[in-house]
């Protein structure tokens, strides 16, 4: 390998910065899965699990990546032929459509302009035209990695609940988990699907299912085949301390590392923080005259912003030579925006001056790559920065507190 | 945590003792799985896993445990309904048979009393009996992790050809691969079961299936349901040096190590070391008057020995003594056998001395416990690892050459 | 500890920002430094390091700080009551200078502002004078760290030729070592004093002494007392791999580990990355309207900038402002300058973004502050960046390869 | 580097095997050492280390070898010409003796035959008819890592109070520290000199004095020439958690992790600890029929046990084959026992197993390199290892309590 001097800057939206104390913590030597001490690390590691969901119920971890979490989600509370509501909210949200209909499910597909997240109204609506409640589950992405539009998770919530119907919720929360406020409890959310890589600030390798009685008392009726993905035997061993497969012991004790970081940061103060380096990126974005791809100012997401370029730029040829030139990773343009959208990741393990570090990457990479722009960006973001002090109590102006917001909309 | 002097033996038949230098490995820095730098990487890894099956063909990488890996074999090759001629060799093999029957396969189970492993006999028996091509698939655990009984998958093989039967031939490598000399192309594998944390050297996290022409022929046709477990969108991207899902990065790191590791020390050296650390426990086993779970010299296990306790003496305190005094961690009885067998693992990252600590630590624990045997196993294994060198070219007796006797068997 | 979120950012002029790849390297297991590994090890990292100094000769290698190479110079080559010719370029040149008095030299002193490095034409002065050849020595710190002056030692070397003098020329390189072009056999230095914790990108702990013929020589008739700090012994087991003492082993294997990143990067492209670097923090203290403590362009430090604050405004309240808001570490202002100057360490392993982000902080910094300056300071230096590619070729103004500018001044 | 299966075994009387515990925590990124984190860190350090020495006192903590730190205990507190009593017990007692002669010291040398410890009667006897006063210092090898013996300090101590002899009495517990029991305060030690690399099972790099209050008194007045190793500006900073050079940051932080995993097992345990596998390993060196080097059992050493070797074999080949054979390094013959001493380390981070492998490599040596001896000693060991649990209030024949024996002796 060719040395590049300096610590590259690793600004997708996830796999994030993992931090030295939890490379370390993985370095660990592996021991016995079966023996006395993994199972009390274990029943330790998944209590400590659950606040990180807002969550009293139990939480499934799977060796796999977030995809296998999907599965887990939709295997484990549907049957063949089991209708979904689901949201064209961006590039996951249709890779899990996929996957829900390659494994036999009908999805009800909502078209979406990939600009905006699960509109409630929406959900209301099909829901109350549901009668018969053939839809058995509201499919959810919190977060939506390839957009930058974070859903309104309480409120859609809300409309399922408004319209008294029995579809499970199930949400992925895969780069929004421990980066922007999630309620799993609170906002009767069924399962949610989630992974190490992202505000965990693990590397990959993990997937998570959080589990309401509701989905666990569908299980028992569910006929979707599974094996790898079946809670059952999963929860039955988790109760003793054990797996029934052998778990990725290391990257759980980096899981339990994270989870001690969080802790020490504090949950709030984790969330604001996130919701601070956004708001300091979309400033940088509205100086430099591009657009943000997120539409509604209520669904900003705090852990990533997609920025599209003026027609005529490619944003691969944009990221090309930010990595080139800065050894700066961003994130491509996904699916549909592919050429017209890069992403800039801020979530996890990050701070005030890694952000200066990476608009400033950005406002060269744009001038050098002769995208028309105005100057000013990484300005603007100082400017935040230093005006706002990054405590929990700090207002950001562009981002409502998600349960407040949802009572205002549903008022 | 509480500090307890010197390192820890695992010698549980997997997870194995981790090299610090793989641990190493996996410390590093998490990097982008989309930029041209994984891809590169990516690309020579997965051609640096081929020699490990010893197959010219596609290995594909699962963020999963091997049990993953398992269902991934079976998913990718068979329909509902389809039979499948499996054998119970053990726990394991027990275990595969449920995930198959789970999943809707119909299991043709030929039942075995734990101490040996596949007949090939049988399987030409059973063949020569299904005129109709019923049987779609063999499954055989290669290496019994449970029973430390090796079966002759060549002459398996050959018992499948002399039928000349198109079922599929699908092998469980789990505790065997890199330690156990296995040869996926000569030996007409169709898929190949392997994992990260036995003789791969690696923490849990990574499961593997190499696969056969044929096998991804059948894959075409294959009905069973399948997403995360799909071969082809894997191999689609993987020629690009890329993954669909996001790979296990800093697992992949490790991997890459390991494999260097065994490059430089050389496979046959791996696998006559793997042989010659058997034979000593087997020496020891004898001197201290106990019984070999294998009951055939030609199924010996070069990866682990299982040890009988005489009756009315419970493994699970032994274990329980030896861990607690000796800081020690060796494999339980597992199913039909708990209670009475425990397993010594030795393979892995390990040598002469370690090897040497290891039955002096069940030498004494027998003695603590009150296991009626006779001193002299150290000694017995002393002296044969004293009079061989470990030069691949030495011969260990009672371990044929998996090839040879696959010949003679059937000649 | 609680955990602070990202990575801190250590800009003080060294300890530098240790490379992950080094902390890794550093900790493999300790091994026999009596063994044949090791003397094969040393042998191959003995010869690694010459080329850092430009030197066919010894290096000395103590475990030690880069005090005790200051100690290792001047015990090998002097004798009690020796006249040493020392200047006063900042911080470390006094203490410098007070040990050489501890240990019972005559230092001839000459004054200076802390604004300016050696002046070639004083040496040339002073020797001309010494026409009995009292002088023995002259010290010159290359690089100081408490100033950023860095001496132009070419000219030193010229100037003592051209007196015909005989003293040995002892610097000081602690903090210019693989950052700043150092010639010690082109340019006649005697004794080369470094250490590892700046340009070379490791920890603290290991202190240097390269080694002329002309002082091996002179440490032969030495009388100064020393034994930890003898050459000859160390020499002598050197050159079978080996140390009288038992040798810093983890930290030497970073150090092979940042030899073999130099070597990768190429040293020419580790001085002109340093250099453009540089370049772009005096443009950022230029548009604050700040002064630049170095008042000579010739003698600007490529690894540090130390920055006058306006009279009334307190260095140290600034530094503690920024660390605690920023999660930044600057440079005191030491010495003569305590309270007026800080410094920001621009060298070892760094980048540009990581630069932006640094020159960020400090811009925030001095606003929160309340020190009257202009903003502009980030802007400018990203305009350098963008516009210079980092290429060795590129010229870097205000900065004259040290060579080139010792033929003009002497011409 | 070729990949050698399995761990290495660094049996040599230190280095000794660095736990991965500690090897982490050196890997943690290097921080600003003049911070007030820093300060903090440092702080607690110094109080952590008090324990380990048995003093209220302060400790000295050099970036050097144990070298360094003898050199530190002589130049801090003695004059040019000042006489000291030594004692040759064995190598290192000799290297320390000519670095005091080197430095301008005279030493009073009492002959030896390199199997005993410091006679306190001859230390009594000596001191008896020194009454001018003459003798400023005592210098004693607590344990002699050259020959296996234990010099009884509190002896010592009671030798010289008895004689009401001012002396100053410097102890090197270079290979004792952390492993025996040692009480600077209690027996009144002036200095004692540590490091880091063997009880305190870190790599090396790190030295220490521990001062009384008449060593401080005397260093005011000392006039050996000094500066890198003065004492007094390293106390004047460490008062306020800072160094006058700088410090080794990440040794430091190991030495942190070696402090608390001292602590969690508890300085009781570690010391029966190393009391019972050295008296095992010398029932297996009786087992063989050879001759332990020691021949005082009050002073066998329970870091190491040096083994003579019969007339007409070579210890340095029986070391290479057992090196090239089984990966296990042991300590060499050095000085006048070279060629018929080896040495078998099993201090630092060590147990029962690791033992009983180390024990099996030297008895299987033994055998492959023609060394007259019985089988058997292995056995020896495990009986013994068997019979005794290892907790603190073992009683281990053959190793009296040192204080206790200090009574009986002067009794």
């Amino acid at each position: 390998m060719t040395h590049r001097s300096g610590r590259h800057f690793l600004q997708i939206p996830g796999p994030t910065n993992t931090p030295e104390r939890v490379l370390r913590a993985i370095a660990a030597p592996t021991i016995d899965h079966r023996g006395p001490g993994f199972a009390e690390f274990t029943l330790d590691l998944l209590a400590a699990l659950k606040p990180v969901f807002k969550t009293s119920g139990p939480v499934i971890v799977y060796p796999s990546s977030g995809t296998g979490a999907w599965e887990g989600a939709l295997v484990n509370t549907l049957s063949p032929g089991d209708r979904v509501l689901a949201f064209e909210t961006g590039h996951f949200a249709t890779l899990w459509r996929a996957m829900a209909e390659r494994i036999g499910l009908d999805v009800d597909w909502v078209a979406g302009d990939w600009r905006h997240g699960v509109d409630p109204e929406v959900v209301a609506e099909r829901l109350a035209n549901d009668s018969g409640h053939a839809i058995k589950a509201v499919t959810v992405v919190h977060n939506e990695t390839s957009t930058g539009v974070a859903s309104r998770v309480a409120e859609v919530r809300q409309a399922i609940d408004a319209a008294s119907h029995p579809a499970l919720l199930l949400v992925d929360t895969i780069s929004s988990l421990a980066s922007i406020d999630f309620r799993h409890d609170e906002w009767g959310v069924d399962v949610t699907v989630g992974c190490s890589q992202k505000g965990l600030m693990l590397p990959p390798g993990i997937g998570f299912n959080a589990v309401s009685d509701k989905a666990l008392e569908a299980s028992h009726s569910a006929r979707l085949g599974r094996s790898y993905w079946e809670w059952a035997p999963i929860l039955e061993a988790n109760a003793r301390g054990f797996f029934p497969h052998t778990p990725p012991t290391n990257l759980l004790y980096g899981l339990r590392e994270a989870l001690r970081m969080l802790e020490e940061e504090g949950l709030d103060a984790v969330f604001a923080r996130h919701d601070r380096h956004a708001e300091a990126t979309r400033r940088a974005v509205r100086a430099w005259g591009l657009e943000i791809l997120c539409e509604d100012e209520r669904e900003y997401s705090s852990v990533l912003t997609a920025v599209l370029l003026p027609e005529g730029h490619d944003e691969a040829e944009l990221r090309r030579l930010i990595l080139e030139r800065f050894d700066m990773s961003l994130g491509a343009g996904l699916g549909k925006v592919a050429g017209r959208v890069f992403r800039i990741g801020h979530l996890g393990d990050f701070n005030d001056l890694s952000l200066a570090g990476t608009l400033s990457g950005v406002e060269m990479g744009l001038s050098l790559a002769g995208v028309p722009f105005e100057r000013g960006g990484v300005d603007a973001a100082l400017e935040y920065l230093q005006a706002s002090d990054g405590a929990p109590d700090d207002p950001v102006p562009g981002r409502l507190d998600a349960t407040e917001g949802a009572e205002r909309a549903l008022a």
